[in-house]
């Protein structure tokens, strides 16, 4: 039994520092690295890419909307092709400093706004997929088990990786509860932490509503942005390891 | 006898067009395409590339300052790992759409205020030289005679084109006059053509104090975004054809 | 009889050029300028503003979402409070050069996606409405009859002037069919004269399915942005004048 | 004798959180607001002018070179009437927000690079002293004693107010000492406090040359960007008022 651990990085801009990057590319093994049109500049994606190759961190692009002021977070209704467009700007601009770095583009995740979009539309899901494909059929697409996405990298013969989350509830079809739903997020980092081992050793998770359902996980998210977040994800590893669980990248 | 001309392209952005880049790719060898910050956005980077490619014209990135309201026209302080950075994360944006399009990033121009910049001060010539060493030592880094690029290129082991301009008075020199000096600016474009054919077949030009100078040049500049920019293209292209010069790209 | 008519103006930004104000403010009586955040800039606004006051055309502040890229026309998911923080800024930069040109923010009109999820959206509207009513409770907000905006506008004590369109086809409810269907839109500026005068003359218009509908407006749309926009735009005012009616500001 | 104390504020911006604006609101007693363009955006501008007008703080423009990702403190070759429109834009939107929030617009203090530019160069001074005049001739322009913009606000009818630095060496002509040479900056807060007395009760400080030169001024900076900013200010605050200062706006 193995799972990766990802967890999203390189969000500073400028005077604007954000997150734990140092501290947590000591904990997980797959980075997501902003691609400087939500957040990051290329400063910041290039000191990201080179600690996460310097940790032994896979290094992956994390595209999202152009909407800085927006952090990516607020659905932005672009036309197919200026998506796939902007993806791939975002995916070449961050592979350059991968190829500075020495390391591969490992993976891409879609953030915030355009990862819950690609998640439920097709044209959406279609946009990133192509815009992978066209420039590195190599990467593996992070996204959530059943999302349209799935299905769009498939039909472009890409590898998918499914995503879990620890700290959240599920409906009894395997999706997320909504964040706007109480007891969507759970709080207790031993709740989460053993939840996710069930995820990862038992491919099942307890639903909102009771039932035990199926969730097939390749890898775990961490979230990096709360203050103790590196406390969290440290107690996460340890606790999947102390269940056998071989944490390593993608 | 050959000379390659290359022109500035790809500079709309959303809404807004510029220049005459369908009629341009027909006369044209280089086609130098903004990478999204002083100009051009992924939708836009991706037309041009796609149609410098179907038209055999060498595709090169144009990266500039990050300030598209002066469009890269204005100094701007960055400090030399800002600017390394920045001139890295375009021309990995613009190798996205090169690698869609199945061509190679044939050369690198700095533009407007970099390009003067990078011209005379080593510190920013250096760090668009790293830039480029870092992504890949092969495309030929466009530049002025005599320029601090041209030596910081030099010390990397990159390529160098060096470039002249048909329609700019030179100084003794050989350096260019500057626009805000009277002369500055050839309007005649017969009398701009036979200036280029002698700096072409005869390596020289008539400086603006009267002396012939040597001018060794491998690219000639012409400017698109002019109401005229491809008469004005097509009858260099023709005077150049006839003085039995060959036009291919670097 | 009298109506005004409006035209959308500013839309240039740093080296782009956009529309013909110079022509088109001969013309209108009613100028909507882009605030810097889906267009324009702060050079454009105050050489637009001056052009307006100087040419006694009314100056009104055109607020659109703030996404250059997309010119304004994509739809952002902003929190009310972003949105109205936002509109509010963009009236209080355009008031600057109002006060520069010693004439008053005589009305606001918002820009393509706003424009639209403000007629429809009372959430948006509610937005848009407080945002004016903090700045000033004098300009007269301009938006569709029938729009969540008239309603919004109304609640907090501000003006409304009605806005109608020569060249678009109406539905029997008096709405405007959606440029993706059929027929949206009247390309013959005759028959979008004929239309607008019935507009004004008898406040009726003939739907799409033929029914003869009551729509009452204050303002007709004049199109900026199209080659000839200027001789449609005199052709219309030439045939309104030629019908009695009186072109005057709001 | 009395001072007042200011400090730069709102330079937040989207996800991204800077500085202690609700402690130092307690202390200070001018708030200069980034206005959009190198900090702040607009929903942290309507917090921020609504926080400080909460704590009787007077509020101020803060405008500086539109350059987010340089936070404005990188030098930009802006034409004259392109400085003097963003500046005009920016008070314009802040205003906006001091309108809503029933208060004056107090002072306007540029920033960063456009403070040092404005502090020497005249072309610079005399945009930003037009900009303030052609918005509003009440607001106080604050900078350093002897700086080109003391004059070009002077000539222009701008009433002025110094600015001094308690954590900053002087030279024996009474300027600051760049940052770049070593003593520039006094880290210790009782020295720093001690200065600031000095100034403010005698109007002399000590040079970093030994002599002592007169240095009148009207202000102290209080920095907000340290991790323990404000204990600092407090602690100054509190030995000012010990030296029987009395600490009140401009």
């Amino acid at each position: 039994m193995d799972i990766d651990l990802n967890c999203d990085m390189g969000e500073s801009f400028g005077r604007y520092s954000l997150g734990h990057d140092e501290a947590l590319l000591r904990i997980v093994t797959s980075a997501n690295i902003a691609c400087g049109c939500h957040a990051g500049d290329p400063v910041v994606m290039r000191c990201t890419v080179a600690l996460a190759a310097e940790h032994g961190v896979a290094v992956g692009a994390h595209p999202g909307y152009p909407d800085l002021q927006g952090f990516g977070r607020r659905a932005l209704a672009m036309a197919p092709e200026e998506l796939e467009a902007s993806v791939l700007y975002q995916l070449g601009a961050l592979s350059a400093f991968a190829v500075m770095a020495g390391v591969p583009l490992a993976h891409v995740k879609p953030h915030g706004a355009l990862y819950n979009a690609a998640a439920v539309d097709e044209v959406v899901a279609g946009a990133v997929a192509r815009a992978v494909a066209a420039f590195d059929p190599t990467p593996i697409v992070v996204t959530l088990p059943g999302s349209a996405l799935v299905n769009a990298a498939g039909a472009l013969g890409l590898r998918v990786a499914l995503e879990g989350f620890a700290d959240r509830a599920y409906t009894s079809a395997g999706t997320l509860v909504p964040r706007t739903q109480p007891g969507a997020v759970i709080h207790d980092p031993e709740e989460a932490a053993a939840r996710a081992i069930r995820m990862v050793t038992e491919g099942r998770i307890d639903a909102i509503t009771g039932e035990s359902v199926p969730v097939q996980i390749d890898t775990l998210c961490v979230h990096g942005d709360t203050p103790n977040a590196p406390d969290i994800a440290r107690a996460l590893r340890a606790r999947l390891t102390a269940a056998n669980v071989t944490i390593r990248s993608l």
